[in-house]
């Protein structure tokens, strides 16, 4: 038999072992398949102009049976069936590419760099290259996706001008907060971000169901005393709540609390826990917010364990070193993972003019840009 | 002591007990609550303007003592503290609604009732009726809620016509496939929706992340023959499963797959289990699409018996009898929780010009403008 494709996908060997294709590669590794996954996986059951699978799954018969395994003279793995359909062809590359038998489990989110109040240079680049797209956006939006937060400055200090960076990778998750808002101290505000209290670390909309994933701040108007911008890394402080107490961090995780905002004609409330775990038990989500947290209702047996976890999560969110404190100018513009990176302000005089604008945007869009421009590299 | 409130709520007396106050009600029932829970949710700590907490959960002692209770004049009760702050008002009415030591965990989605096929009567609404805002709007926003689909009828035949139906009590989710999108037979398709392909049953966009929540289908053009639309009860069919297979259950809840989709300017791809529970155990989402669900890749041992259930559950999902079929006229619009609700098509001739018109938005939304009617009723 000969070898076919190149580097680490040369076939030495392909034969059928317990209904499975088994590859031993030039490498000297093996990689198995079975049967069933083979036939559901088949290319010539796609949709050859988008890739999209054309037969339906459950109609493969349950127990087929893979006969034969062999190389063809153009460098293909011909899998022939015991059924009616004859063979399937399969690239040696692509079968590398997917031996599920050879591989940990992916880990899912190993790009991630956690970080507390030391991180030493700020994340940043300017709205001038990026917008040009390319290795600068990419950078950028890299970024973001590694720390969960990212700064930007040059944007245009104009009204609305935050949406030209959306337009950059994504796209606007509208709210009744509109497609952007106004973030300055008002008269008779409906919420607390509207006056110039100091606001505490905390994600935005945890009322809402799904919570916008990215949020966008840009400065139009600074003020001289007071109103810096903080950043905490939430998966950095879950993960130290974690190791210093894991039945408090398992709690946060397993108990679903309420968030609530009401007014005239808005009234949001979604429930889940504080910390959201994927289905491998790494982090997903962090949701907190004490302004908008409603009362408890736990067992009353339980209330005591779950403030204890409560309160000593809020101590490490709210520790300055964890922190990071910076101060946007005008034209200064920050985005942060809103499930990860929570954000907070000093106070500030109520009557000066601080101004900024804000809006919500979702990290499918981020993350699939960001695909796109890494096939350019 | 004198009785106050009204009701339920009509106290007979109050005290401390073990740092807890116990509120003896008119009714014969008592509730306790937790000094710091109290603290942390005293009115006098609240915005008067919005209700949001204005103190810092972690700025208050742990050991926070309550000295004292008593009804006062007016009818309130009034917590005295052993520290600096001095007392705290709350309401009867407000302390009996929020008695986490008498009622069981609120049955977060009790209001849900699943169905399979024989559902004998289409949820369903004429779009004149709702645009007028009212009991109309609340009762088919209600039927969405409670069915996870409702049809309207009557909707303008007209481009762009969903976007009116979604600004009755929402918001667009923008994607990729922009505000709105038309479904119609295309040349060279880079997505078998855009063909006259049947389409089994399944969520849109799985491979999203956060995923749209809801999905509205709006009929412009129908043709003679085929076209049906059908939709599914992922969570009837997700808890029948639960129940013949409860371990297929339980590896579908838990092991992650991934869904990918790409074109020239997008890469999208999420990873999620196929069932999502909450943190109490209920069904939460369904992600399900045989057409862009990306090859398993677990390890080799788990490949037979994740297929076994992928498949028992995609029996189901093809299961007529799950399914409710329908043929949409023009001006005919039907609404799906995409994390609940499948849908699909029968097949077409790809030469007829049946045309719909789709677009996204999100529950938050829907479930805000739901509640604020009710406060009208």
């Amino acid at each position: 038999m000969e070898s076919a494709g190149s580097n680490s996908s040369q076939v030495i060997r392909c034969s059928i072992q317990d209904n499975q294709l088994v590859i031993n590669w030039r490498d000297g590794t093996q990689s198995r398949y079975h049967a069933l996954w083979l036939r559901d996986n088949a290319p010539d059951a796609r949709d050859t102009r988008n890739g999209q699978r054309l037969l339906e799954s459950i109609d493969i018969p349950a127990n087929i049976q893979a006969a034969s395994a062999k190389l063809t003279d153009d460098g293909q793995i011909e899998i022939g069936w015991a059924e009616a359909h004859e063979h399937s062809r399969f690239s040696p590359e692509w079968l590398r590419a997917h031996a599920y038998s050879n591989h940990q489990q992916a880990e899912a989110n190993c790009w991630r760099v956690l970080w507390d109040g030391t991180l030493y240079s700020l994340p940043r680049a300017h709205f001038s290259e990026i917008a040009q797209g390319g290795a600068a956006l990419r950078d950028w939006l890299d970024t973001v996706q590694t720390y969960g937060f990212a700064l930007l400055h040059g944007v245009p200090t104009e009204s609305q001008a935050l949406l030209k960076v959306v337009d950059l990778f994504g796209y606007v998750r509208e709210t009744n907060y509109g497609r952007y808002f106004d973030v300055k101290s008002v008269v008779n505000p409906n919420n607390l971000a509207y006056t110039g209290l100091a606001l505490s670390p905390h994600t935005d909309n945890p009322y809402r169901e799904p919570v916008p994933t990215l949020q966008l701040l840009h400065c139009l108007a600074a003020v001289d005393n007071g109103g810096h911008s903080t950043v905490v890394d939430g998966f950095y402080v879950a993960e130290t709540l974690r190791k210093q107490a894991p039945e408090q961090f398992a709690l946060l995780a397993t108990l679903p609390v309420q968030f609530h905002f009401q007014d005239q004609t808005t009234d949001l409330l979604a429930e889940a826990p504080l910390i959201r775990l994927d289905a491998r038990g790494s982090l997903a989500a962090i949701r907190y917010n004490n302004r908008s947290i409603a009362p408890f209702n736990f067992a009353p047996e339980q209330m005591d364990a779950y403030y204890a976890a409560y309160l000593a999560f809020g101590r490490l969110i709210n520790d300055p070193a964890n922190q990071i404190a910076f101060k946007l100018a005008p034209g200064d513009l920050f985005m942060v993972d809103n499930e990860r990176v929570l954000h907070g302000r000093t106070g500030f005089s109520s009557s000066g003019n601080r101004h900024l604008q804000g809006c919500y945007a979702d990290r499918d869009g981020l993350s699939s840009t960001l695909r796109v421009l890494r096939r350019e590299s």
